[in-house]
């Protein structure tokens, strides 16, 4: 029976995993054409309404049912209604590359993860799973998804075990979960060659009784941060919401999104960020430059632009961390990398997951820095959440 | 209130982790004093029986209600029922301590975990704690005594909170378990000066298929091996319980004890076999070394002698791994780095906090074989543990 169930995970992940693995594959590298293109041509931007306008009426007529992306495959696994349609993969890859193609600010792990989850779905019928097995393939589909668009399997198995209730982890997965994860980013990597940006904590202070306070302070404003993020998006959102006719929605915000950068005069808070991440490992940057992306993203996503939350989330954290290197006395790399992963950690409620990401990405000798910084952040963040679906297993306090 | 939360719980951190960082310290020290003595007078080994009759005694008139170690601590947090007596910390210590001395087969986790959970219970009072937060409590003396006695703050955290229900996780206390973690292991290394040992995995494989596929392999061998101690364990308590005067146990076991390394000329199987975990990193051993140990370290626990399991189960797991590699095309130092996570989780039924053990112990590079190879093992292992009280949670399949 062990046997039996080891054979038959182990196969439905060489096949999730290698179709997560090759569709994330894809949408980054989409993703990347269309960054370039936009920093090669400026003037797309003042076409962003127009973008917003072809994404939301794509939605209006096509995507019926999957408007909830990352909440929708969390209201599944709560209760088991119908199959996630397969064209949410699709249209949300289709809708996050013209955000980003047009200059909204949005991240990519809610796009991966609704192509995983999206396609792992497809397999109910054909493996004749049962609801709870179905519960597995969601988490799975998630797993695969993150694994791949971020490079890290480990967090990836975790975050889709730890985000589905918050404050708990349950283990009924946990062995698939993993399987799959390494699986999709086995695929995404070597397959298809798709690398990912490596960033690094150049300098690790050492651990003490002061330096543990100044971490639970950055922790702090790390938290806050987060719930911040996650209110404003609430707050865009229902303020666009009275906008009744819905492909409106992201035509106006997109007026608003260009006139922005037209009069900021840069591109450095649109898109993913990457290149502004990447700064604040080791140069100081302006230190409220946090904030503008807090509100930019948060009011993209509200408009009804597609993409995900988290790449947005490295860019507050990094760039925050970067801000309070003026006020504590820890290494800047260090900071930007602890706020990487916390506002991530406090925003989403998967601390665990953020952890282990931030090991993965810079290695285990930051981690007692990158542990604190996310649990603070996570207890400190409220009870918010940026998958407002998401329910709550265990308070936090 | 959240502030006033973080101060109270910091602050309780600060004096629980001082205090067990600073008991482990001199428990590790004692440790190493009485280990190095018998290895430079190995007679003292026939006096194992003497050694056991002093041990049961001690118990027999001093440990009542603490007889139960760890299990004590996990029943008291599952129903609160009274404080954890004080004297169980000196007791264990003493009785870890002359097991080692005289040459039994244990570890020492379990010491630090109840001398953390005896010295943190006797708080709950001073604090006016009431049930929720003495629970918190149990959770930090325990986080703070692992923390310290392996040098791993990060899998001591999570453990506190991972060993308490099998397949579930609860964040209630994750904040103070950190903090103190952290806290502890700094006395240990920092304010004592008591260093621990280093292991090197000195090669990784590259992930492919293949290689997946074997760590599956090892993973089950790991899990099968884990399950095997936990009954055996059982089985020897059991049979040893129809002595009805409990001091005789360890004197009648230490007889067997001291005539098995009397005939076998070796004492390598017996203490905490530390040398022989570091050279299955490197050196080719005898195959059949893992289960020598687990057969001894069941005995010598179920005889009633004193100490943990898990560096024994390091033991088990580093020489299973290292004779892995006769028949696995896995590097050997890998095999025997997740061998000693993975026996591990699956006898505990952590596979989170051994996850990440291994990477604070080796570092990320192999983390990819250490998740795998540990959560394989869980899964492998059966509902059994080596904590009989465990509450299963989630059924693992």
């Amino acid at each position: 029976k062990l046997f039996h169930y080891l054979f038959k995970w182990t196969l439905i992940s060489l096949i999730v995993g290698g179709l997560v693995g090759s569709a994330t594959a894809i949408f980054l590298l989409a993703l990347k054409a269309a960054t370039n293109y936009r920093e090669a041509n400026l003037l797309i931007i003042s076409l962003l309404p127009i973008g917003g306008l072809i994404i939301g009426f794509t939605y209006f007529w096509l995507g019926k049912g999957v408007e909830k992306g990352n909440n929708l495959l969390l209201e599944e696994y709560y209760q088991s209604k119908k199959r996630i349609p397969f064209k949410m993969a699709p249209l949300v890859l289709f809708g996050t590359v013209a955000t980003h193609l047009f200059g909204g600010s949005a991240g990519r792990e809610g796009t991966a993860v609704q192509i995983g989850g999206a396609i792992a779905d497809q397999f109910t019928k054909l493996f004749r799973l049962h609801d709870n097995e179905r519960k597995i393939l969601l988490i799975m589909g998630m797993s695969a998804g993150f694994a791949a668009v971020f490079g890290t399997p480990l967090a990836g198995s975790v975050f889709a075990l730890e985000v589905l209730i918050i404050g708990r982890i349950r283990y009924e997965a946990i062995f698939p979960s993993l399987i799959v994860a390494i699986i999709a980013d086995y695929f995404c990597v070597e397959v298809w060659n798709v690398p990912h940006t490596v960033y690094v904590i150049s300098e690790v202070a050492q651990m003490n009784l002061p330096n543990l306070g100044w971490t639970i302070v950055a922790g702090i404003c790390f938290g806050l941060t987060a719930m911040l993020f996650s209110r404003l998006k609430v707050f865009w959102k229902s303020l666009f919401s009275k906008i009744k006719f819905a492909p409106l929605r992201p035509f106006i915000g997109g007026i608003f999104i260009a006139g922005f950068v037209f009069f900021a005069g840069t591109t450095k808070y649109i898109g993913l960020g990457i290149p502004i991440i990447e700064e604040a490992f080791h140069t100081q940057l302006t230190s409220y430059d946090f904030l503008i992306k807090v509100v930019l993203t948060a009011f993209t996503l509200g408009a009804g632009f597609k993409g995900g939350e988290v790449t947005p989330l490295f860019f507050m954290g990094a760039t925050l961390g970067n801000a309070l290197f003026l006020i504590l006395p820890l290494p800047m790399s260090l900071l930007a990398g602890m706020g990487f992963v916390a506002v991530f950690a406090g925003a989403t409620n998967t601390p665990l997951a953020c952890i282990i990401m931030g090991i993965e990405l810079f290695g285990i000798e930051a981690g007692l820095y990158i542990a604190l910084a996310c649990v603070t952040a996570y207890f400190f963040s409220g009870h918010t959440s940026v998958y407002t679906s998401q329910i709550i297993g265990s308070p936090k306090h």
